[in-house]
Order: structure tokens, then sequence, then C-alpha cells
């Protein structure tokens, strides 16, 4: 892939997470990765959405070194950085504060998989990360966030390919997916899956999660080798 | 009827879902029937509404069997296919994740008749199914869902004219009526009556449901023998 | 006033419910008096916003006889003509559905006066009405609803001039002024002051009304005497 | 600067409170200072953000003597004034109704510091002011609204420049900033932030405050000597 592309659709994703709703001012960014060469392509920090061109999104190497330009990168880079090395087939990742899965974020609580619309995205409940602690956040914050995420899966036995999206605790959600386009369609899931999931505790406090074939079924019908939803393209 | 007006009816049916802010992305689905020719037309899986056509609208019998083309037909369709087999004058289908609905839905709590906006559609509770078994799920899961949806009403002894919405267990909301128009118009008085009856319940955990005499009352305002709301014409 | 004027300001008022939000469908109404004339105009029954006109509002008079054309009157004229008839100040009636204060009315709690957002535009709670009885039901039930709201301001020794809302048990608000357009602008208040309240409520369920003397001087700060809110002019 | 500028900057932070959704009708408003000439700039009383201009805001000195014009300035005036006798380093307040901040002060509680959104913006909770006694109602509400404020900091040793918000108990929320325009962005994002930690509490009602080191990195991060988000422009 050409490295004009990768910004294009760094961009693109970026511009997506606005005009879905879920960023307010600029609490949010999308970044894309080339495998091949290395390189890391994501918002510049504190940037306004309105004043975002392909040509300004920045380009870092694997160990958050800017490669080329003027403009800092997102302070939330280290972390991306982290989910790149440590989850190797996906091309995009996703952070926004988008209010609902903030919320559950907040709570430090997992979004239960209460129906089909979480089954069809999510195999199982979304995790949520141990808050961090006072070294990490003294030393190194960002990339702790992202190491905080990468045990959160090792530690519960969670595939991230299953499971594409986690909720960092205190903090808000992040996703990923193979694209950068795809890890915005999580947050935008996951964010609709949020606000159902505390409606249903709000009508049934004590609403416990779907059983495991069902589960299964949903994922399986969108996601696995059998897969029988959709007509084989994009979102389908 | 010709079968281009039926594909244009469920196309428009289909479009208003996305227009009326119902479905998020492609997760909803509206099909119509020509009861003569006993031809079900429905949106084809996972397509976005941007993409859809008329003419792309997929024509089943009532066995499922694809009459035309090449597009799968919903992945949903044998779940409609039994609620036209089940109630003959029905003429439209709708299915959607509408948020509220869907939070009901998944608490597995029928949405009780806290008042007059929902007496006025809904002849009493809109019921929930039972959960599937194991067995249902993996076997034919879509079909089994919609034999859920009969049994919920035959075993309740509801009429499906006077209550024409349900919400499956742990999924979401189907609806119906003589045609996909007012199946539609049904789906988007489901979601407000279920985030209104949310609200009540927020406000007074306990409330109770109407009684039985303002129920019949405002039913039979709109829909009765001597109903006598509207000029006698549609929505009225 | 002339006839066409009359019939002007409801039309207007009648589509500023939909512009504002407040109704789906059909689910709302204006109407407005000229007392010299006692001639009342109102919505036609069940008809679409999109189709309304000013030369299609009803004209009926205060026994609710159409005087003119040949629609049907809102299902609700009678709970409007039974409003005109006991307060005698006001100029216009708005009913809607809409959500938050429908769930209050749902619930059959009146709207505490938690602040100053409140206090500014009803002095005191807005009061739910009872609920009806089987024999008013059946026997002529909007006009029942009509004088269940009178019999709530004089049982609780109200003034509808300071408190110009009302939650009818069950069912929803109704709002008046001396205008049909200040009926409109106490429905939108009102709208917004039911959902601060329920989140009030969320947040601390045993919150109290705010004490009289800060009720007593925002009512008087916009409508006593020495009120000094605003130019003098409309909604000021 | 130019008293025509500082009229132009309040008149677009008034707009702003409109355009972003924080304002019903007229009930908000933002006002600026000249420090050098001690005059302060407001939004006229009760006046539609339709018929605004910038040469109808109102400049009024210190003792709140309106200096030019024949508009009366916002009711709130005494409320903006005390604010910029007490906190030196401001240049703009802003007061609105927003829905759930104003839910937050009408409960009568501060919002907690949840998480991360809340502590890049606000150095630990909003807090609540103390409600205002008989005597300072009946003599001069809105001066005693604004000496109510500068107490709350006082008492509880906040900075009301690490914590440029306040909620007014049984009222609602004034922010301020450098500008107004900074003014503005923090009521927005005030509105947020109160809008999430409702949902945090809904999700769990015990939810505790995040851990001071937590708050410290992530203020710090944005507004400290080292801070490294953004890149150093406006809103970074």
């Amino acid at each position: 892939m050409d490295i004009a592309d990768l910004r294009e659709d760094v961009y693109w994703a970026n511009m997506e997470l606005q005009s879905r709703g879920l960023v307010l001012y600029t609490w949010g960014n999308a970044s894309g990765i080339d495998r091949k060469k290395g390189i890391v392509a994501i918002k510049p920090s504190g940037m306004a959405y309105e004043e975002l061109k392909p040509e300004l999104i920045v380009l870092v190497d694997l160990s958050g070194k800017v490669l080329e330009g003027d403009l800092k990168p997102s302070s939330d880079t280290p972390t991306h950085i982290e989910l790149y090395k440590a989850f190797p087939e996906i091309g995009g990742v996703v952070h926004t504060h988008s209010a609902h899965a903030t919320a559950w974020a907040q709570a430090m609580e997992p979004i239960p998989c209460f129906g089909t619309t979480h089954a069809d995205h999510f195999n199982g409940e979304v995790p949520v990360t141990q808050a961090l602690t006072d070294v990490e956040i003294a030393a190194d914050y960002e990339a702790a966030t992202g190491r905080s995420i990468v045990r959160a899966f090792r530690d519960k036995g969670k595939d991230y390919r299953a499971v594409p999206a986690v909720l960092c605790a205190n903090h808000g959600p992040f996703t990923w997916g193979e694209t950068p386009d795809k890890a915005v369609y999580t947050a935008v899931v996951l964010e609709e899956v949020a606000r159902i999931a505390l409606m249903t505790r709000a009508i049934s406090p004590d609403c416990a999660p779907v059983k495991d074939k069902l589960l299964e079924k949903h994922f399986q019908r969108k996601h696995g080798p059998n897969a029988y939803y959709g007509q084989g393209g994009e979102h389908a």
C-alpha cells in the first residue's frame, strides 16, 4: 500500500468519527498501519476535525518516532503502537470518549452480552482493563494503557479478533480491525451496544447475559467459516 | 398487485426504517407479500441502505427459495415467512434493533401498557417470546424465531391484529401490518412507546399498567367498528 | 380578531409542535379561541402535519359543533373546550405526547419543582389529574378528561395562570396560555423541565423540591408585577 | 482591546451556546470583560438568539450600571460581575440551563471526577454551591448567587483556574475562562461530562472517583507546565 493511501484512509476514518457523532471537539483519534514498512499513520494531537487534511496525518515508526513533518502525533499514539505490536492481524485502531461506552469504562464494568446486537459483533462481554498503578501512571502512561489492554485479553483468554474492543478503566473505549475503516465501524457499534446495555440494566438490574449457544450462533452467523449473513462484501 | 409495485413498496419501507432513525448500518429489514402469488419481497442480506434500489429487493417463495436474481435475501427471511404463514391477514413485516425496544427484548420483559400512547396502538402489553432452546438455536434458528413468536401469541391468547408487535427474547422487535408501510409505522411507534415506558419505570418502578376500561376505550377509539379518530385515511 | 388570523395562528402553533420535535406522526394538537365570537379553531383529527394548511383548521363552537367544512376536528376537542370554559383568560390550548412529560403522566406523579428552570415558568409542581372512573371513560371520555383537569386545579387550590400545564393520568400533558403560540412555548418548556426532573431523580432519588422563597423569587422575576426579566416583549 | 471587538466576541460566544444545543429559547448568556476599561459586555435580557446582533450586546460597568443604549442586560449580570471581581484572571463567563449539568445542580450534588474525560478539563469534582438563605434570595438574589460561588471555591480550597465551572444549587451551571469563547468551550464540556457521569452512576451507583494520581496526570497532560497534548493552539 502507498503511504498516501494510508494517510487518506486514516483521514477518512477520523472524519467519520466526527460525522457519526462519536467525538466532541478533538476527543478521538484513528490510526492505520503499513505492516510491511512498519509505519503508523495517526491524527495530529488536538487538531480540530475541520482543519484536518490527509497530508496532515502524522507518520511514526513503531518506536513512536515522528518520520516526517512538524506536527505532533496524538498523545495516545503509544497506546495505538502497543496494540499494533501485540495484535498482529489488525490494521487500524480507534479511540473515542463516546458517551455510553465511556460510562461503562468509568463504572469499571465490562459490557455484558445481553443480546444478539452485541453477539453479532463481539464474541462475549467487552472487557474492562484493570486500573493502572501509580507507577504506570507516572512513568509512561499511554504505553502502559496499551499494555493494560493486552494484559486484559491475555489474562481473560480472550481473542482480540473475536472481541475487537476494550474499555480502559476510568477512561474510555479502544476498538480495532483489519482496516482503520473497520475499527471505526466497531467504535460506532460499541457505542450503540453500550447504550442498549445501559437501558437493559435500567429495565432489569439483574439481567443475565445470553446463553453460550446463542452467543456462538450469532457470532458464527456473521464471522464463522460458514457465515451466511450478507453478500460477502464490506460490513455485511 | 404487480410484483414491481410490491418491490417498490418494500423498497420504500426499508428506506423509511433508515430515515426514521430505527436502523444503524444494515440492522433491519422490511418485507411484503403478494398473497395470491405466494411471493415475499425482502431486503437483500447485509446491503447498505444507500445502495438499495427497488430492483435489488429479493423475491422468495414461502419455502424460502429465491425466485429471481443473485442476491441472498435477509438472513431473517425464515422468520418473516413463519409470520406470513401464521398470520393470514398481514401484508408486511419489519425487524429492527431499535434501541429502546431492543432493551426491553434483552431484559426479557414485555412492555406494559402504561398509558394511552401505547393503548392507541397495542391492545395490551407487547409480549416477549420465550428464549429458544439449544436445539432450536442449532437447527433452524431463524425459522424457530418465527415459531416462537407465533407460540407467544397462541399461548397468551393474543390477537396478532390487536397487538401487531413482539419482542424476541435477547434479540429485538418484529412488527407487522396490512402493508409494509404500516409495519414500518408500527415499528416507529413501538420504539417511542418503549422509550416512554422505560422512563415511566425510572420515575415509578412499581407503576401499574392502565386499567382495562381505558385500554379498551383508546384502542377502540382508533381501531374499533365505531372508531372516531382521524378522517378515515391512512395512519389516522 | 379575524377568523382567518385565528386559523393562521392555530396553523403555525400546530406546525411548531412538529418543528420543535414534540410530536410523532399526528400525536398532538393546538387550538385557539375567539372569545367574542365563541369560536374555537383546532387541528383536524389525525391529519399529517405535512398536509395541514391554515384553511383546513376546523372551526367549532363551544358545544363542539363544527361550524364549517367537512373535516372532523381533533378527537381531543371536547377536552380543549372544557378548558376554554373553565379558564376564562386563556386563548390557546396544546396537547402532546411529548416523551418525558408523558412518562411523568404515565407514572401518575406530579413534576416537582426541583429548580429555577421550573420555577421560572410554573409556580410550583405541575399537577397530575386523578385517573378517570369507568363511568367517565365510557360516557364522554374527552370531556371528562377536561373536567378532571379543572377539578385537579380546583381541589389543589392552584391558579391556572400561575401553573399553565397539567399531566393527565396515564395519558400526557396539556398546556395553555394567552395565545396558541404561548401554549406551544409552555409545551416545549414543560417537556424540557420534565426531562431535567427525571434526571434529577435519577441522580438523587430523594431530592426535595426547592424552598418556597426561591420558587416565589423566580416566578415573580419573570411574571410578577415587578418582573425584571426580559425587555418586556414576547417570551422575555 | 477595542470595545467593538469585545462585543463581537461576546456575540459569537452567545451564538455558539445556541448552535451547540446548550440553550432552549433565551435560557443562557455569555459575557466578556475588558479589564483595563472595567467594562463588561453581556447579552441583553430575554432576547432571542435570532434577533441578537453584536451592536445589541449591552455594556455595563462593574457596579452593574448600563453604559450605553436602551436594552436591559441579562438579569444574571450581577452574578457575572461577582465572578469577574473575585476571579481576576478570567475574561469570560457563561451561564446555561443545559440539561445534564442542571440535573446535577438540582440534585445539589457535585459532579464526581469519574474518568479522564472529566480530569482532562476539571482538576477534581465540579462543586455545587450551598442553597441561598431566605435573606439572600430576598435582598439581592443574583449578586448573592455570585457570592455563593466564590464562597464555594474559598471554603473548599479550590482554584477557579483549575476547576473553571460550578453548579449553583437548584439552579444550573456557570463556567468561565480566559475569554468568552473558552467559557463556552467549558460549558459544552461540562454538559458532556455531566451526561457521562449520570450514566456512570446509573451503571454503578457506588462508583468511586478516580484516584488522585490519574486526576493529576490527565490535568497536567493538558494544562501543566509540561503539557504535551495538542500543538499549542486553541482548545488543544
